[in-house]
């Protein structure tokens, strides 16, 4: 076991940096705290840089760095899912610890990558990849280890809740909210993975695998993104006291034959408005647990951005420092939080079979019998209201009619929802967006 | 190493009953995520209990468990901090782990019992005795180890926030709203360690050390609990845009000579209404931790209780679970953070050496001249104003002003409230309540 523990970092885009400058900032409190010496000793760079301490040796070639024998623990933060895939599987291959940030690498190649460092008696670690600095996956796998989770509700993308946040405060229209962002720097030039969900469904995915013990399986995420979202509905859901939120839910449903199962999403979603993840506003993350026989505990912080990141990569850094050369170093906490032999194939539950609540927003030609015959549609199908708006005409002879559903299983939703359509009375497509009380 | 892990429960209260409910619902999970069988062998208690599993041991002579050849980890759950601290010593000096929720002992000896603990090998785990179900003890220890901590702010008892809670939402006084806690069983029938903030205290004592590496110093933390709180008050600092709230405090003041140590203080506190703190209500726990880089996170939930304690211990008893038998299993984690070598000697600031905002409320006979006289000792001391509030008169001639001040060394605001109160047109005692912008 050598006495100062080595690491290679590669990639020096802003979290890269953010580590260096991490490691400089606070060497002491991390030398005080593991009792052992932490050195860079490389970094993979395609450029030469000249910021960087000419201790450290740089190297454009990534391949070696993750094989060199002068590294301990390999921290990958070049991003993507080709090369980065490569390059781990380089360092698990060669005996190294890895550490990440790249949801997106986890996500669709999670379960190969797991069995790769299993195989290699090595650990991946992957604090960064969910919720930037909030310690998520530490608190799931190990804080909430005696728990049985139930569900989790996370607002996981900055970009999106800042976006959303935005809407609601000062009435700005989603495109125009996106531009800011993209001018702040909160959103990509190709904004897709925020404004889309894709981002949040990575991360979903992971999150989903370590509550309940399945394999990663991003591709069965049901995602919706939130540019359809208008300030009208906006609006709409805070006169009933709700806020509209883009949250990643991941719940256990138990249950008979296809009722059983876990649903995995990623979409708008109207939510209380005095439930603390209402009030999680801007680029801040959140997650939200419920677990038994814990309860309802919630994480918050910062979801991104160098500093945050930086923190979350070198905690999974200072975990390994502190087991290094023991037996128990692979190993001591599974990837995905259960043993991987002890992974169920619990079934994914298709979109019709989710259960949530509905907001509705039904435009009818203002007739007196219009909502008698929504509200029987609704009761037909066995969907119960919790709360109707009706508000003024505001085109010829068109009102506005709001209707919130408690829990109701989409498909039943689907039908109900096609026969208001067939209605002679309704003028156009009924806008929905899921509604969850959090309970 | 033994297949098995076998724990000793030391108690059968409402916590240690909930310990054996949480073994007996989550058995599969613990096992699926562990890798290994866990089973309770023996337990502790007084009194015979008939309805345990026939095949555990129960045993009243509890220095005899703690010793047992067939106990790995002993769960203390007795409380108390006399034989509670034999019984643990018993089992330290026995070679067995700890698991305690224990607050009040390990603040007051546990610079003792680590130190014990550390001598023989083993590891004394404390997880439940702050804050609950929060696992803000392994957040602060692993997750932000890679973080500089500058302060941290901690609703940490249950019952003090209820009390608060109530009398802001039902506009209810103090004595009502403790005789209602009583009968809910949220309060004690002494409710001094609750209401005097001794309880809050000992927990913000174990987070200090573990946030900046310093011994445990009880002793030291300023405390003064919620019992002259009025709602009057409760309602003119809604009305200026915060919420007392009953908070401890530790934070990190760099500096030049006596102005560089540690603040630990307990005390009602103004916060900003739309600080996520601010909106924990009830029995909820949650600690705030700004740390550098990661900046501001909160950790939020169940700070009693049956279940979420349950959760606490048994993640504690997980974490050993795991590196049982290797030759991490001791000291993986130190027990205050930092190696026990490495504690720091950094002065905890006295009382009058603390910097905070202020909120005052003056009565003075309602004269033109007494706003100016006020504001002008102020001003003189140095005291920036942030708000002012002047109430119609109350009394014969008498009016209240509140005001609120920027941050001002305690020192300081001593000598201005002296000078205040010597002023003729001022009737009674300056009513005085700190703030803090968490910021």
């Amino acid at each position: 076991m050598s006495k100062s523990i080595k690491l290679a970092i590669l990639g020096l885009g802003t979290v890269g940096t953010g580590v260096v400058h991490l490691i400089n900032d606070n060497l002491d409190e991390l030398k005080r705290r593991s009792g052992r010496d932490i050195t860079i000793t490389e970094v993979g760079t395609r450029r030469q840089r000249d910021d960087i301490d000419p201790a450290i040796t740089q190297n454009s070639d990534l391949m070696a760095v993750a094989a060199s024998n002068n590294v301990d623990i390999v921290i990958e933060l070049i991003g993507g899912t080709t090369f980065a895939k490569d390059v781990i599987l380089q360092a698990i291959n060669n005996g190294k610890h890895v550490v990440t940030a790249n949801k997106a690498l986890l996500a669709e190649h999670g379960n190969e990558i797991f069995a790769a460092a299993e195989a290699n008696n090595v650990h991946v670690a992957y604090e960064a990849a969910v919720a930037g600095g909030i310690p998520i996956i530490k608190v799931m796998r190990e804080a909430l280890a005696a728990n049985k989770i139930d569900w989790l509700a996370g607002i996981i993308n900055g970009t999106g809740n800042f976006i959303m946040t935005e809407m609601r405060d000062k009435g700005r229209p989603f495109a125009d909210v996106l531009s800011e962002a993209q001018e702040l720097g909160y959103a990509e030039a190709d904004p897709t993975f925020d404004v889309e969900g894709i981002d949040a469904a990575h991360k979903l995915a992971l999150l989903a695998s370590i509550a309940f013990g399945i394999p990663l399986q991003f591709d069965k995420v049901y995602c919706e993104g939130i540019t359809d979202i208008t300030l009208q509905d906006v609006s709409y859901a805070e006169e009933l006291g709700y806020r509209i939120k883009h949250v990643g839910f991941a719940v256990r449903r138990d249950g008979d034959g296809d009722k059983a199962g876990i649903e995995l999403r990623v979409h708008p979603t109207l939510i209380p408005q005095d439930a603390l993840l209402a009030n999680v506003n801007g680029v801040k993350n959140a997650v939200l647990v419920n677990s038994h026989p814990l309860g309802q505990t919630l994480y918050y912080g910062d979801g991104a951005g160098a500093g945050a990141t930086a923190s979350a990569v070198m905690a999974d850094v200072m975990d390994l420092v502190r087991v290094l050369g023991s037996d128990v170093a692979a190993k001591h906490v599974p990837h995905l939080s259960f043993q991987p032999e002890q992974l169920s194939d619990t079934p994914i539950l298709r979109a019709e079979q989710m259960t949530s609540g509905y907001y509705l927003r039904v435009h009818a030609f203002d007739n007196p019998g219009v909502l008698a015959d929504i509200t029987r549609i609704l009761s037909d199908a066995g969907i119960n209201i919790d709360a109707i708006l009706q508000k003024p005409a505001h085109k010829a002879g068109q009102v506005p009619v709001i209707i919130l559903t408690l829990p109701v299983v989409e498909s039943q939703m689907n039908l109900a929802i096609e026969k208001i359509e067939n209605l002679e009375t309704i003028t156009d497509k009924v806008v929905r967006i899921r509604l969850d009380e959090l309970t």
